[in-house]
């Protein structure tokens, strides 16, 4: 066989797929899997979305091209959407569709930072921001986020990780795996050093929909005078709106970088898929109160896992917050793979090792809590208890 | 604002939207518009595909992520097209599904290519091809195909172009933009001194189900042992059904291959959209004829613009095949952007100029002419000869 690129060879094999094989030889004696391992809305689209999906699909223009930077309709409801949201005046020009979020971080890195250049993530870090970058030969940093200072940077932190091939430093708030909200005050600092030092801040919103009602407004980046010379944003449609089979998300950034964006997406495949576009271009006006609806039933769900982890002797939530919680695990002396593994096979409990999302996390599991129902939620303290007694026995 | 990623900056906006653009000017007095710019096919898609784009969007379970290598219903649905096309055993395992071909092309790219590597081209060569090349700071090697020998590559040329820093050669057949078909035997020959000097062959099979009935079957390259150790065969469903909004393509390759692929689609964008991979899985066994009737449709284009070409002095087709045709224009002094943008703005005819494709094809303009009817295209020679006493009075 030729060569085989090295940056992509030596990647290991996507995580999600490898966590769920360990549940294939549980043997259900606790009941049903259990499966908390990827970031899925638990609970299916709104039937007008359904319908709005299917009417779309009824028309043959669905089925033709669409502009590269994504339908205006789509561009001009998120944009609407983020106004009210942050306050603040985003127009349809600042934005850009992308087939998901993962697709909206690429062209992000892509839009700042060429291979040999790098790019800041925050330890723990999400696993695809990584390898993405390893991909494409950027350099990556590390900004440590202790779980003392509750999975946040500090502004000395990223201050000192700022070298001159840095382009940009990646965030996530709500967090993912932690869960940790980063705070409208640090996220206010952590742009103006980027914008201070010459670098990129790029902030992934994907779980931003699901902060508590009380503090529903994320930041006030966006009133910022010339935020878009230093922000870069990311949202993801897949979690909001239960769409991730469509693959739709967007970036919010300055019209310079949605057309360095333009470039990069119609390399990588023209436009985004059109059917859910138009669909949810029309849907997004007319959801609020559902999402709302979902908002407040993520929240208790997060409250079920503080519930459930607390009645378990050695369990302890690390952060938790919008679809996560980062859960430190009893076993001091096991790495976070051997006992994920344990947790799917023996528990049928399927979780994310810490050790996916950096170095120094292997005390800790990511719980993707979102999937599950408050009621499955509640079965998780006789699970953990059953996996106590055989690994420290 | 803080630095850009040069190997983006330095890219020209996107050409298609640029050279639509150049038609607004155009006052119609010759008619509407008419677009051969884009490579879309010019009738919608079948009924049955259409209702099943619509029940496949009527479930909720189709707005959940699927397998990061595609759906396993439309992966063994494309092995076995494949199989029967190319008379081979291809499987299932043999295929992943990409958002499209040009997702497709850079899967392939980044499996076999690292920053600083090269990939050598044809030239003319498919500008995206280009254009993600150096997106991704890959070397870019050319192979010249020139006129005099129908536009395909000779294996001195390949053998010549093969430096130790080479991994792959990405050839396009049948051919964008040219149209030129290369012969199975071509292909073989391509193949074997891939595979002799250690590097790939990246075949984009984009427009094969529009070769003439008659020499149906592109090429044995699957029949040959050990074909997985050399060839990455490249698919699109949007041409075939008509589909090019659902963004679906596929890579065929080895198992190890698409072992590869699946680690840079997972970061890409998780897997390809869901709806357009259910409804086709399930229409493409069963619109064989309606496919069979498209191919003899664009056949009939392809001759009436031959025809129509041949009623103009000074026009000449150089190539012709599939969609495109690469059209010689009269003007040697000028540009072909110049053309191009004169026969958009003057006659309301919109292609692609031929320096879009490569160095040394300013004589040439690519006509995407499966867009159009053949009443359509019998419209041209009265607005090319405009354009002539226009340009060279």
């Amino acid at each position: 066989m030729p060569r085989l690129n090295p940056l992509v060879a030596d990647l290991a094999p996507p995580p999600i797929p490898s966590v769920q094989a360990w549940a294939r030889a549980y043997d259900e004696s606790f009941g049903p899997t259990v499966d908390l391992s990827q970031a899925v809305p638990g609970y299916p689209p709104h039937p007008d979305l359904i319908a709005l999906l299917m009417a779309a699909a009824a028309s043959p223009s669905t089925a033709a091209y669409g502009p590269i930077e994504g339908d205006r309709a789509l561009r001009e409801a998120l944009a609407a959407d983020q106004s009210a949201l942050y306050g603040a005046a985003i127009a349809a020009d600042n934005v850009h569709i992308t087939a998901g979020c993962n697709q909206a971080f690429i062209c992000a890195a892509l839009t700042v930072a060429e291979p040999g250049s790098r790019v800041l993530l925050s330890n723990p870090f999400y696993f695809n921001h990584e390898t993405s970058l390893r991909m494409f030969g950027i350099g990556i940093g590390l900004v440590d986020c202790p779980a003392e200072g509750g999975f946040l940077p500090s502004l000395e932190a990223l201050e000192a990780a700022i070298t001159p091939d840095v382009r940009a430093f990646a965030i996530v708030s709500p967090n993912n795996p932690t869960g940790a909200v980063y705070p409208p005050a640090l996220l206010a600092d952590l742009l103006e050093l980027c914008r201070r030092r010459g670098i990129w801040l790029i902030l992934d919103e994907t779980y931003r929909d699901f902060l508590p009602a009380e503090a529903r407004r994320p930041h006030d980046l966006f009133l910022r005078a010339g935020w878009g010379d230093g922000l870069i944003s990311l949202y993801s449609f897949s979690k909001s709106f239960c769409v991730p089979g469509y693959r739709l998300g967007a970036v919010t950034a300055s019209p310079a970088v949605v057309a360095e964006i333009a470039k990069i997406m119609d390399n990588l495949q023209i436009c985004a898929p059109r059917v859910g576009q138009i669909a949810v271009a029309e849907a997004l006006p007319k959801l609020g109160a559902w999402r709302e609806t979902n908002r407040a039933e993520i929240t208790l769900r997060a409250t079920a896992l503080k519930a459930a982890i607390a009645e378990v002797d050695g369990w302890e939530i690390g952060a938790v917050g919008a679809y996560f919680a980062f859960v430190r695990h009893p076993f001091a002396g096991l790495t976070s793979a051997r006992v994920a593994e344990q947790l799917a096979r023996r528990a049928g409990v399927v979780t994310v090792p810490g050790s996916y999302f950096g170095p120094g996390q292997e005390d800790y599991l990511r719980f993707a809590f979102a999937n599950a129902t408050a009621a499955t939620i509640g079965l998780l303290p006789a699970r953990l208890r059953r996996l106590g007694t055989e690994l420290d026995g």
